[in-house]
């Protein structure tokens, strides 16, 4: 038991997100089937297709049933899916009317999925709440670092001047982005599935729709004609999303290591110790979110390739999607918590900074420089002079004494060089409040 | 050379989209850089940035140059970008005064990252008209078989009666919702990266902004205040929603060389020859697509993957992407090409599927019978009766005689047994028609 | 919790393994890293390093030490990696004596990686048990259907009659390659790792070498010079490997879903239930292998991945390994034990098989007619002669109308047609009689 | 056209390989295809099955007959395979006699698949020795730098001193292991495929084991009884063993980049230059081989996919299967070039290495002051002391303070703490000129 880092006993604390196993878990979504198999009751009822008693017995009896999914394995394994095993259990707690009254015109993948557009729903309300805060929190340190210059590193290599809180933008952005994203997705793709056996309505008929329509509202569920179990995209896209917002929360993991290694030193988190070395402090939280990103991306790949599903159900691209889904939610939440509590206590070495970006020497403003003395003459002629310069032991000195109208101080101000880094920062500081309401 | 059967000479007849290939392979995305150089130089001119004359004489240059990708290959291993040859012999063509003013305040991946923009954003604008077309070949075949009945197999089993339309609208919804999230992530996603070595506007301070927004309208692309080049998630959106239509696309395939095989037959389409088995012909269309689905899907892994990309720039994150994003477009572009052949030739046998149909007795129908018995008398002695009946050599009989008030022609009339399939088959499409804008 | 299919409560009787979860589940993992500490313990008191007492102590208090993940949850969250917590727990129940000679020279990671080989040699030992159970379950399958004749479908269409056996045989051969590549790959792979803090052997010196030896055979690992801890390659090529066989296996499942198919039905295997069809079957455990092939899949790109490891420890590298190396090795025992069932209790219909073969008419002997006329005109000729012949309603009557030499029942023969098919079949029984030892 | 990085006339100079794009490209695999029809021929020449005159036509018309690919694109594209358009050219060049002679007994699939053995074999060979020649790179990169000090650093933080040869042989061992594991799936996977359109010699009859065993060393490949056409795990084996290959020159160029960055600069490599930064030299390289070794891991999830074959014959599989193998292959090839550059050029900067180890103070030597006082008093007091030295200023004076026994200048000697790196690096060393022939 307990094999994937994502929820076992020894790893959860790290790779995984009680609160979203809780909410996806198998009890989860057999207490969702539950809610589904309700709401279909007194959907009926409410159309007279069986007795308005018997739905209400339905309700009561199962309003806080929780199915113990150990109790449903045996089922599950023959059938290749709990509904069968689930109304044996909930039939024997039912007189016979409400029995009869009970599932009545759906299929099982009408229940699994309907349940999973629950569980999915609520997790990415979740995931949305969460991640608002996070944007929150990336707009705060934006503001907070939006004129900490540091070097600002193309392909490991310092080229100009930024700002901490530019890169801090630069990291939120996308978390905004996500954000207005997987609320699209939510909205589309969490579904009413009920169409029974094939998906024509063929128990229910013409009151199949107005069946659906009284559940939609009831669950927060989409009801459509079209019928929902064969458009497995839905669920690939709401994965790709959850892939998407990981692998950008792993994009901040993977900067914060580069910051915080010994020699940089930019950063610091809360980190882990080593069992022999006592001076260590590893990013353990960032790193869980490199390994959380690639994992999910794995995981995406498979929900894509659950999409070539056969007709009107597949039973191996349905595994493969169980396998998948649920997962790639679980390590969005973790990797939101994860980033939550490294960039909440997160401290910015500024004086550290400073000294890395001065330790490069004049290299970061000979571009600034060119651009400078282009004001006054052609380009290509500042570019040979600050090439030129550069080959000398004092590039700036060599500079200011063939063009002694340069001002040495503004030109090699970090703070000036940064640009526009302190304005992207601020604004998007307040992109996240407008986003977060005002109040982040 | 040739190796990717995506666009290799060999195979991207079948693989391979020569259209969408043209629009982005190397010399495409090159040409792209020209015009952005262009784009740049002019609206450096209208802010008075560099003069008009240069910029003229840049855009009148270079209006048609089409730079020799193999001219550029020694600099691209060399740089890691082609932008730094590709400016080279584009100055050895100009003035120097034009020369001083090409490039201004831009870094190489401002102008891969802009070029792929335009040249993603007209490839997606092509998919969108071709997957138009698509829609329109689906919606058409949807309506014509709308009461064409035949076995709706779950598990690859006999379930229900459906109608093949009911099954061509499962497979067309998929592509409408692609339609929009494709629409969707080309107007968020295809924007001008105009932002300088660390995206801090260093050369072109407050310029940049009324630059990029000169910039956008002549290309098409969004310009934004908040950097573009590390905002790579928009490029894993949009690989994501490429690989999620290629595996829309991908489950047609499957479904069609399931119903195409051998003891089947129920759909046939143009098929390829066997060397030496002269009475074959096989569905080498419909397994294109499949490949191409399990192939762009790996494809997405490697882009989300990407998104974990280090600080101002990663050229180990940026290489995986060139690898990555435009082959999922071929392969959508493929795909699309070889579903509407496929479709567009596809021929249902109705009597063929008719016959499978009832090949498998009355299965396909007890659960219409339970469905009816009910209206009478208890679900649950319903079901018990039809069960004992299916025991019996003939159930359909059995049942019959035990309920004399059962209407046996209507119980096993596979068109009514088909429930909603025809309505299903004509919403889908309408809404065909109405997303074709009325004339599909 | 419970998130994952392949050791979750619900789904584990279908898509897990108990045996192999419990052989590779945190707790196991936890209980050889204790056995990790008690060898190294007695082998520093075997060179002398510390005192026989302590390492007496420290292997009689930990013999049967099964430490409880939960309690280890937080320290693992903590420092990312659980050993510092463990050696807390263990201090806690030590002498002072003890406690000083316990972890001597070790570093965390030589405890996992130790601790990991010795959990995963074990169950690629269970799995080469499992594996040669299957591959003799194939041998008697492929010998007993030796010569039932089938259809040999290519490309989804009938081709020429084969045997059923001979098919069985297709699915064996690589269970066979199967078995040695992990013999291999468990012998080179499977490593004592004890090198200390960044692999140099600093705390024990000279020492080491000899730890690792006195080790070695105790733990039933391999025992080297080079550095274990960054050849994470290793662990990749194990789970390439259980990758590989996942996808053999779902081979099977493959082939198993479309000859169990509504329509063909040349085989039955014991199937699942439907909650509204009562005359449905479904395939349920060939579903599974295909879903845990597809999964296993992209474990093993995430594992590849894993390979990429940052100098002398990478923690984002290490963690992506916890999530896809165990899973992987799980799934192959589910893959081998659904097999095992599946296959062990397989019918073959060869009444429905000839049937099915039949309904081709004179198709499938096409190929052999014009290798049978061959024999007296030249190929291209007969080749004509047949396919002038399949334009006629009777194409076999046409031939021997024209060829009165053919012997009409000797040419569409299907057991003589399936050629070394038997052959093959039985040859391949034999090789799996004889690896296995004779007794399969 | 020039899509994928790989092969495109733009990119190959940087992430392809032309020589083996040009062995594994579709000319060479067309002109296998010839080689695998002649041989063909005379093997049924020799074993009297079609005349001697026909045969001899037939290689002698064919000896270096490179079939156009473009030539053949719209048959592959009719067929889903090139072979029936191959075989028509070649034909419309032969006598009526030597045409009957073509392609005796075989099946398009024998053609392809022996021809990808033949061309995957060649490619196979030649990688083995470019990665001898790279294994001997690195051994007298690691013998050179056996006693180069340098910080170890795990999780990103200096850990201990070792010596930069040390960390050459870390990286250098799995290439070690990787030139025996291809070489075994070299010899155990490249086979003769002649079994006929379903496998079962069906043709060929008995004449068709002496016919493949002719052929099997004319053309360097395995001949065996078992049909090779379906077992795909033969592909899936090389085509992981390559992506594992490329996994593991991936991590050199990670470590190299991590090296090479501005504030570390412990190794430089040859640079790409930077359009607007003259300052900057980006490790093009080293970045280049991690974006292929995550390409590469891709593709092998796509290859692992296509294991799930349909019985005798799938076409989806398979062209999944020409999407990947080869491209890894080249991709193989591609990061054998680039890591042979790169590691024959690299310059280790001893006195930056040792700069950077001396700027972490007195931690790297914690552990060694612990163990080292540990031989006289027990092990927690000499942790203890050492602790409580780490949090004073000065630890080593503090420490030496308390024990006045410690030998300062040996406990920080870092060539000392670097413990047995050196050794292992010449061990490496050796093993590199044992491996290579000893003249490495």
């Amino acid at each position: 038991m307990s094999l994937s880092p994502l929820d076992s006993p020894l790893w959860s604390g790290l790779y995984g997100d009680p609160e979203l196993s809780a909410m996806l878990g198998d009890a989860a979504l057999l207490a969702a089937m539950v809610r589904v198999e309700v709401a279909l009751a007194e959907a009926c009822a409410a159309e007279k297709i069986v007795p308005e008693a018997a739905a209400r017995e339905i309700a009561e009896r199962f309003a806080d049933y929780r199915p113990d999914p150990a109790v449903l394995a045996e089922g599950a394994a023959r059938d290749g899916v709990p509904v069968p095993a689930l109304l044996s259990e909930m039939k024997a707690q039912l007189s016979e009317e409400a029995r009869d009254a009970l599932h009545w015109g759906a299929t099982s993948q009408d229940i699994v999925d309907s349940a999973t557009a629950l569980v999915v729903g609520e997790a990415l309300d979740r995931i949305s709440v969460r991640l608002r805060d996070l944007i929150a929190v990336t707009g705060n340190l934006a503001e907070r670092e939006a004129e900490t210059v540091m070097a600002g590193r193309t392909r490991s290599q310092i080229g100009l001047p930024v700002s901490f809180g530019a890169l801090v933008a630069n990291w939120g952005q996308p978390l905004i982005d996500a954000q207005s994203r997987l609320a699209t997705a939510r909205a589309a793709c969490c579904r009413v599935a009920l169409h029974g056996a094939v998906g024509t309505d063929a128990a229910l008929g013409e009151k199949a729709a107005p069946v659906r329509e009284w559940m939609g509202p009831a669950l927060g569920l989409r009801a459509e004609e079209q019928p929902a179990h064969t458009r497995r995209d839905s669920w690939a896209e709401i994965g790709g999303q959850g892939a998407l917002l990981a692998a950008s929360l792993g994009r901040i993991g993977a900067d914060v290591i580069w910051l915080a290694q010994s020699g940089i030193k930019e950063v610091a988190i809360a980190g882990g110790g080593s069992s022999t070395m006592p001076h260590k402090s590893n990013p353990v939280a960032a790193e869980a979110l490199v390994a959380l990103a690639r994992h999910s991306a794995q995981l995406q790949a498979g929900l894509l390739g659950a999409v070539v599903h056969g007709q009107f159900r597949d039973g191996a691209a349905w595994g493969l999607e169980w396998m998948s889904l649920r997962p790639i939610l679980v390590a969005c939440g973790a990797a939101l918590r994860l980033s939550g509590e490294m960039l909440g206590g997160l401290q910015a070495d500024a004086v550290r900074m400073r000294a890395n970006l001065e330790a490069e020497g004049f290299g970061p403003y000979a571009e600034r420089a060119i651009f400078t003395l282009a004001q006054a003459i052609p380009r290509s002629e500042a570019k040979a002079a600050v090439q030129a310069a550069m080959a000398t032991p004092d590039p700036l000195a060599a500079l200011c004494a063939s063009y002694p109208e340069l001002d040495a101080g503004r030109l090699t101000d970090p703070l000036a060089a940064a640009a526009q880094a302190p304005a992207q920062a601020r604004a998007f500081a307040r992109r996240c409040k407008d986003f977060c309401g005002g109040d982040a």
